[in-house]
């Protein structure tokens, strides 16, 4: 218990009369900003099923054409979700004729899951 | 290059005349509403400074009297993020008098980076 004891605030005037140790974060703030935008890219149950579907990819990478079917969505939704991934850095995207393919960022969830283990 | 072969769309009619082998997801769609709803929790810089500084607490947990300082925000808005992150299962809280204690949920951060790993 942090209580306050009958008489001890005056003998220590600089210290609060109820608490305490002001905690020390392992991250500053922009390392935060930076993994949160990421986290928040994967945020969204489509688009982690579409990092997931990209990066099972048998060929590497995954035309946007074959990536509305497995989600449900239209194309148009689909490649908005995705833009997102890329933004996030964890996908790439190439444009090949009327197609995108988009692939996995190579060690980019990786990469997140370690700084995962670093805030445990 | 997946292009449309002159004479084979007729050849293939059930095939798609431009592309392609729909992509399957590795995460089913159950499982992705969970992560995403994990990681939608981290999306957040506060978020991820709180996390971080309730897991580096020396005492394995910390007073929500000491996270307001680190982070610049009223208490009300520190408990309110501070209850994403339990609803998230990443944090858990007991109230001792007065004050709201959180502590890390054990190995829920590392469960999610073996999630990571296993999207990679």
């Amino acid at each position: 218990m942090r209580g306050n004891i009958e008489g001890m605030t005056t003998a220590l005037p600089l210290a609060s009369p109820t608490c305490c140790t002001p905690a020390r974060a392992a991250v500053d703030t922009e390392e935060a900003q930076r993994v949160a935008r990421v986290f928040k890219a994967l945020g969204d149950p489509t688009r982690v099923l579409l990092l997931s579907t990209v990066t099972a990819a048998a060929e590497g990478e995954a035309c946007v054409c074959d990536l509305t079917e497995p989600v449900g969505l239209s194309q148009p939704t689909v490649s908005h979700h995705l833009k997102i991934l890329v933004d996030a850095g964890l996908l790439s995207r190439t444009q090949r004729g009327r197609w995108s393919y988009y692939a996995p960022v190579p060690g980019a969830l990786d990469r997140l899951a370690d700084t995962l283990r670093e805030l445990a």
